[in-house]
């Protein structure tokens, strides 16, 4: 299921399994150059959305996302001048972590305009950012699969498709935008489970926020989603929305802070905190 | 079951049934000078803890909730100048409501100490106050309820017993202090669905935190506790301790803002949020 990103820098050994390496061991990957997405890392360990806003907005951030939990629940906050979280948090305990290298890509927003894209945020870091780790769909993926739900953007080799819509989330103080949501293609005779199974883990988004009509959430290019790869439905399949860690990203657009440092979109944060830690009840 | 305090300034209506009231009718008495215990009011309504705190801290506040979710979960939050939610939310959307007034009683800290408690927060409020609306354990017990577990305080008109223990939350920026539970005694063969049942509504402190032994949390003065009245154990019942939304009061003693507001014990704000709406999967 791994899906090797054609920005791959460093070498990568093609026999390791990549599956079952520890969180340590694929965050010390991508500090050490590989630039490669998420999806199939380290199974069983919950990935994340991150972003990094000045402290300014830092109030701002945790009330947005308090206001939107289900596109923004957030995991963990490491305070400004920290680059990891303290050692009382389940996200990323191990000493050798630092937020600014951890992850195999990063992009650089500035006043609402991705300016690049990193593999090493470290010269582009600054002391008062505050980082906000988001949970990521990929965490209930795993269950949908051992259900025996198929998720179509993984057969297809593909990142699952994102769309912005027209939805708007509730706004707090200089933060507002639209909510983006994830689709998958889900057969018609299993939506009810996905529903039933993704519910089950409201701190990584929940159940879907939308079964069945992509014009009702005023998506209009299908076939070009703004995040992510074209869906690949089968015949058959039900389009399942589910609210989307991207979500602040489409917030940096149209509130254009000084700067955001967010994770590629698929190249997520590997914590150290299990799925299972997230399931309720 | 509704437990009358003995605060109550106004008149009362006796024959009004208070389960049944809509919340904004029942935050109209309150404004009105009833200044009663609300356990028992507006049945099927989640009820909340409040604390408002100066702008200032309001963003290590957040992240003190973040960082302790069982104890602090934020419902709401009420931007610093407003006295309401803005519409959006779902936690009291009634265009009348004044958090100032909404609740029956309030608590006024002062650098650390119980300054005052008061029926009108008008006189003593702030501009630069920002709310937190917290979940509180009462949306459980009606579940609970339902189920046939009963519950001690209730039978014996009493509110329920709430204790500072030896557990310190995890701390945020100049916000510390220790966890504080409410202790309800459960008949032994109905621990387990009342850790299944509560464990359904995450949002408003979930499954308990521990389950038998108040030694182990640093409970000494079971008879007296910290907040509440004194536990009414039966034979066969096992002390069960859920985490409490008076864990910010208990943040306050020791992290000293210069002011902090917030409800009296047992005096909750009556939210037109239903107990249902916070009920995972």
């Amino acid at each position: 299921m791994e899906v090797m990103s054609t920005t791959d820098g460093a070498q990568a050994d093609p026999d390791e399994d990549v599956a079952t390496l520890s969180p340590a061991a694929a965050r010390a990957r991508f500090a050490g150059g590989r630039a490669t997405a998420t999806s199939g890392w380290c199974q069983g360990y919950a990935q994340a959305n991150v972003i990094a806003l000045p402290r300014e907005l830092a109030f701002d951030m945790m009330v947005f996302a308090q206001r939107n939990p289900k596109p923004c629940p957030v995991l963990e906050v490491i305070d400004a001048g920290q680059v990891r979280a303290d050692p009382g948090g389940a996200v990323f305990s191990a000493p050798g972590s630092d937020i600014r290298t951890d992850l195999p890509r990063y992009r650089v927003y500035r006043r609402g305009t991705l300016a690049e894209e990193v593999d090493d945020a470290r010269p582009v870091w600054r002391e008062d950012l505050v980082t906000f780790v988001i949970g990521c769909s990929f965490t209930f993926e795993h269950p949908l699969l051992a259900a025996g739900i198929p998720l179509r953007h993984l057969d297809a080799g593909r990142n699952v498709p994102m769309y912005r819509t027209a939805l708007r989330c509730r706004s707090a103080g200089r933060l507002a935008g639209p909510l983006v949501v994830s689709m998958r293609g889900i057969p018609a005779d299993r939506v009810a489970d996905a529903v039933r199974i993704s519910s089950r883990y409201p701190a990584v988004h929940g159940a879907p926020v939308h079964v069945g009509d992509p014009a009702a959430l005023g998506i209009e290019s299908w076939d070009e989603p703004d995040y992510g790869d074209a869906p690949a439905l089968q015949p058959g399949d039900v389009p399942v929305f589910w609210a989307c860690g991207v979500t602040p990203q489409a917030m940096v657009l149209e509130s254009c802070p000084e700067v955001a440092i967010t994770h590629s979109p698929g190249h997520m944060l590997v914590t150290d905190a299990r799925d299972a830690d997230y399931l309720v009840p």
